[in-house]
């Protein structure tokens, strides 16, 4: 639950320049790799509905590339980090968290997050640092007169601030889970839950790739990825996953770009990139082998496909968890699970039906809503920059301090009321007492 | 706050007999005057949309009347309770509440208000009995294969049960209320708001009224309602706003059904029905002047309208005070207000140009939706139907029991493992310190 804030868009309002005929101008603070593909989506339809969108970005980006073909803007500043610093740092978290750390004890798994948490937040504030002393950049952007920012605030950066601060501030925040994923509680007025918007009917295959999946006949496919950051695994799991997979009577597409596993089975073909949601929405296609990211999850429940779940890291042990409760997938564990575990679990979510029928019915949640969720998100971006904010949604909380928002001013108060009443009477009890004891005395003395 | 249950409409899911071809089939519980003329648009904007609504109504109903045209069906069951008796109910209700019960202290207020209450809930229940006794029409409603029941809660009747139960098993809460009427605050999954979903543009008025409105010139007309129950006030009040309207440069449209004031102004007209939402719509309407309805405090908001609000009764008061804070109403009170107040309240509105402003401002909340809210009531009733209800929204709360629900077992259980441990520290503590005097005065001793 703790890692349910890294699902948060944050709409911060900034001028009120808008108007309905000439369209907006959002600068974007993104993060990288599964986030900023997510993000994405809203900034190309942002730049589709007439807004002119800018994303504010170092050197250093991976995913983040100015380079590929599109009508987003970028404002790139120079920064100290390397390309390379980024990469080894993902590689050092992926295989820290994945492999390292589930073998620890409790008290070396936290010191271990600890330390790549240190190291994450330094990286961001070397970014912050480099994009707020940068002059010539500031002025640039504050003479740009942008109407609002669009922030992921997993990499929080700001005018001195804390990340609450900000979250407080913002005018709307875009969840990106439903109640397909979610399990219901309250929420506020101005959170609005759009999980599933990049999710989208599936493209034709390209011919190879469709060809394969065609010569699976009547027992279909299952797709298998580990994400945009985690590529690679050790040859022991990577032959222990193989061997499984040569098993099942399935073709298998599996995304993996380490060296071929001696296992592996003339049922299973290796890819370094696939196309993920096209895959999912293919009619052959039976299973998803996930490590359970927020993105490739809303395209299974998008899509109803049932899940084998191995999570790595961060929130992804959380999103599967939720999938198993909700009987759309099965569970396993990355660094112990056996052959046979693997499959065994293939079998289950392939061969009983209630997988599909729950995987469905999230389908089904997902699909039937009032409006899509990428419509929803637009709206209220276009809401806040035509408004000048979504001031009537912002609960008043967000201006109380803490003792205030527990209420402890009020409970102060009461027991001190409820103190002062209790001393009152002692003293009257006492003072009653004691009148009534000396006359009792003097009454016996006479 | 405490009167805000009775905004909520519920949808309970009965059947599941609905497919998207056929149209569902709906069973209706209504309550009378303005809850039933709100209820009614979705009844008919159902009926539109192809599903089969069927109205469960006594032969004393007022205003759910079966004669007026219209494509909803009505199952009209007897009762011993007369429409006489009902509008004798309703007259001594609005008479109490209005004139004897704020000249009364707290007390007699609160012992006053409990005897409406108790007599409200006698009528109630005599319906109920009436209903579910009757055992061919219940034979009759339980073969017609229902897929849901739109009931009002106002007038709660059921399955043995209690409106809290009654509730719990609802799937979703419709609730006649929006943010811009509401302040922000936390709400579960299943309410819906759909405040406003009765407004519309105006129509074209009647000829005669519209010459008049048209002859306000540039001072523009004031529009006067006080509901669909109370069409009628004492001589004495009548006589105060009479002439405090007489003394203003707008015409005045009032909806009054008793003998005509002798202080009337000539720019005063009198009628016994005025179609509000039209009025409200008219672009000569300056401000309203209302008791604070919630149908009618909605179509000001709609239309951008200040209000003079004189709140009688029920929730009256609450919504004008919520008009008040938002500022786009003064408010008066009924029994006290003298001709200067109306009229020093009457000129606020409509020269201040704040009132103005911030009427706007609702209205414009109101209007700038992702989604109209009679299709969001239309669509989640219609959810429910295909769906066999919307379980996925439904909190898991609504099953526990109160002590669960408050956390009393888990604070019972804590608080029980800090006592044990109180104990036995205190226990080793005092063990300790016996040996250590004892062992001191051994010392001592030798």
């Amino acid at each position: 639950m703790s890692m349910k804030w890294i699902s948060v868009l944050l709409l911060l309002q900034l001028g009120c320049y808008f108007s309905p005929g000439s369209g907006g101008k959002v600068l974007v603070w993104p993060t990288e790799y599964s986030h900023w593909i997510n993000m994405k989506i809203i900034l190309e339809e942002l730049v589709q509905r007439g807004h002119e969108v800018i994303v504010l970005t170092s050197s250093a980006s991976i995913l983040v590339d100015p380079n590929k073909l599109s009508a987003i803007k970028f404002e790139i500043f120079p920064t100290s980090i390397t390309k390379h610093d980024i990469l080894g740092f993902a590689l050092k978290l992926t295989n820290k968290w994945t492999y390292d750390m589930p073998k620890d004890t409790f008290w070396t798994y936290f010191s271990l997050m600890q330390e790549i948490f240190w190291e994450y937040s330094d990286i961001m504030e070397k970014f912050c640092t480099d994009m707020v002393l940068n002059k010539k950049l500031i002025t640039n952007l504050q003479e740009s007169r942008f109407d609002l920012i669009l922030a992921d605030p997993i990499g929080p950066c700001a005018e001195p601030t804390t990340l609450s601060e900000l979250m407080k501030k913002a005018e709307m925040w875009l969840i990106r889970t439903y109640w397909d994923f979610e399990f219901p509680r309250p929420f506020l007025p101005h959170f609005e839950y759009i999980g599933g918007f990049h999710c989208k009917p599936a493209k034709p295959l390209p011919k190879e790739m469709e060809e394969f999946v065609q010569s699976s006949g009547e027992n279909g496919i299952v797709v298998f990825s580990l994400g945009s950051i985690v590529s690679n695994m050790t040859e022991e799991r990577a032959n222990v996953i193989a061997s499984a997979l040569a098993q099942i009577p399935q073709k298998v597409i599996w995304r993996f770009d380490g060296k071929k596993p001696d296992t592996l089975g003339p049922n299973t073909r290796l890819y370094k990139w696939i196309p993920q949601n096209d895959l999912l929405g293919h009619l052959k296609t039976k299973a998803f082998i996930t490590h359970g990211g927020a993105n490739g999850v809303y395209e299974a429940i998008y899509h109803g496909i049932p899940m084998v779940g191995v999570p790595l890291f961060a929130d992804q042990p959380d999103n599967i968890e939720r999938m198993k409760t909700k009987g759309a997938a099965v569970r396993l564990d990355f660094n112990t699970m056996s052959r046979t575990d693997l499959l065994n679990a293939l079998k289950t979510v392939i061969n009983d039906p209630s997988y599909k029928e729950n995987a469905m019915k999230l389908s089904r949640i997902q699909h039937d809503q009032p409006m899509k969720p990428l419509d929803r998100a637009v709206f209220w971006i276009e809401f806040v920059m035509l408004h000048k904010g979504a001031k009537h949604l912002r609960p008043a909380s967000h201006d109380l301090n803490w003792f205030q928002y527990h209420s402890w001013d009020v409970l102060g108060f009461l027991l001190a009321c409820v103190a002062t009443a209790i001393f009152v009477i002692t003293k009257c009890c006492l003072f009653c007492c004691q009148k009534f004891s000396k006359r009792g005395r003097k009454e016996k003395r006479e």
